[in-house]
């Protein structure tokens, strides 16, 4: 277990990093991403993390609680405690949770690096212009839950290492594959010539959920509420429904994935 | 369509009722809720609504593109407007949407009577202790989409007529039957008299989703996050689990109540 260091002050050097966060902080500031609340380190300290972790920031008051999740972190982890008042100063709003931890985005694969490495039988998920927080971490928990291979965002989409969509995967954004960039059409070329069939998810689509098999290699299109899937990613997309009752017809984009992502896990 | 009554000051009496608004307000507050936004009002006005409508409270701003919607209000709805800075005034936040209703609760039946009015094929939503309001939304809004007959949340879970609650069903509070009422022990126990097998999600249930056979009476239960549904209740239920990827047994409960609808509902 690391050492802990106790700050005295919250304008201590060493935790420059957690000044100030506001929900859309830290995400390409030096390549960092904020991790809160005991469920997200546990992810963030597990082996199904992808990510390196830089320090810790804890509430005195928590760090008996948390020993056993401590014990876990690597020997050289600064761990800074403080009592709340110092920790909320220099966060500036309250750490409910009592734990803040900064990791680290590292060198990330290319898109279409990421897509060349998925094995043979594959599951990506593909969020398109999906720009509410909750939504992208809501579909990142679900496609960690199912065990996706990877989610591929158009660069529309907001980023699944913003601090609301990690707490929001409950840690799924540390542990899926992902990579966000470039325009729907270029992400959907990039899966067609490497043999993905591409389902789109639509309320209007041309086949029942429960009457698709999946493919070999499975690529899941979910677009924005509201808007849905453009007319031209529909043309060039298998596409389909999630059977609902008439006059409601109506889902969050995360929960239709969640429940395309069961139909198309379930029974293997 | 009803005649506008545009307002001259925030501290005009008849619209009393939107005065400082806060998450939790307005319930059992002379028995009014809250509906926000074009698409809840969309629900509201509708056919499958089952509540009765106060009085609205638009944005000057807002009036023109809302006259569609405003055109099937009833003829004696009071609809009141007001520059945004006097809206803002009245309800003391920013109205992003433009856009406020007054609900009436109006008598509601108890859950006997509830359980006892449904038939005789049915499927209900059994929320318990579940206190979260985008959790309550979202299981309001799946139940709406998938057409369940009823829901019945115990006493310990928040009421699906919150402001939030509403507005994250995106109107599935106004349209699926609900009582909220009592203890998991009664609820269930009130199932059973009325031959409804119980079916509670579980992330270590004894049969998976995808063997479940829907019975002619089904009531899905649904426990809160983290907990879960309590051993006493497992114990004399049938428990289904959603199959998840090792390590990673995570969702979000009204997305697991959405998977377990669709899954229940698919092929009727």
């Amino acid at each position: 277990m690391p050492t802990l260091a106790p700050l005295a002050s919250p304008d201590d050097p060493r935790i420059d990093a957690y000044r100030v966060i506001k929900e859309r902080d830290l995400v390409g500031r030096g390549g960092r991403f904020i991790v809160e609340g005991r469920t997200v380190l546990d992810v963030a300290l597990s082996a199904r993390n992808r990510f390196a972790l830089e320090s810790l920031l804890l509430a005195e008051s928590r760090v008996h609680a948390l020993g056993d999740l401590l014990a876990q972190a690597p020997d050289d982890l600064p761990i800074y405690t403080a009592a709340q008042p110092i920790l909320d100063g220099i966060t500036g709003f309250h750490i409910h949770r009592g734990l803040l931890g900064v990791g680290l985005r590292g060198e990330m694969p290319s898109m279409a690096e990421l897509v060349a490495s998925l094995p043979e039988e594959a599951l990506v998920v593909v969020p398109l212009g999906i720009t509410n927080h909750d939504n992208v971490g809501g579909i990142m928990r679900n496609a960690a839950a199912f065990g996706a291979d990877a989610a591929l965002f158009d660069f529309a989409s907001c980023d699944p290492l913003y601090r609301k969509a990690i707490r929001v995967s409950v840690g799924g954004s540390l542990v899926v594959p992902f990579a966000r960039e470039g325009s729907a059409e270029a992400i959907l070329d990039l899966l067609a010539a490497h043999g993905f069939e591409l389902l789109a998810l639509s309320p209007a689509g041309a086949t029942a959920l429960g009457d698709i098999r999946r493919p070999k290699r499975a690529a899941l299109l979910l677009g924005a509420e509201g808007p849905g899937l453009p007319e031209s990613i529909l043309a060039r997309t298998r596409t389909v429904r999630i059977p609902m009752r008439a006059g409601f017809d109506s889902l969050n984009v995360a929960t239709a994935g969640g429940i395309a992502l069961h139909a198309l896990t379930s029974g293997r």
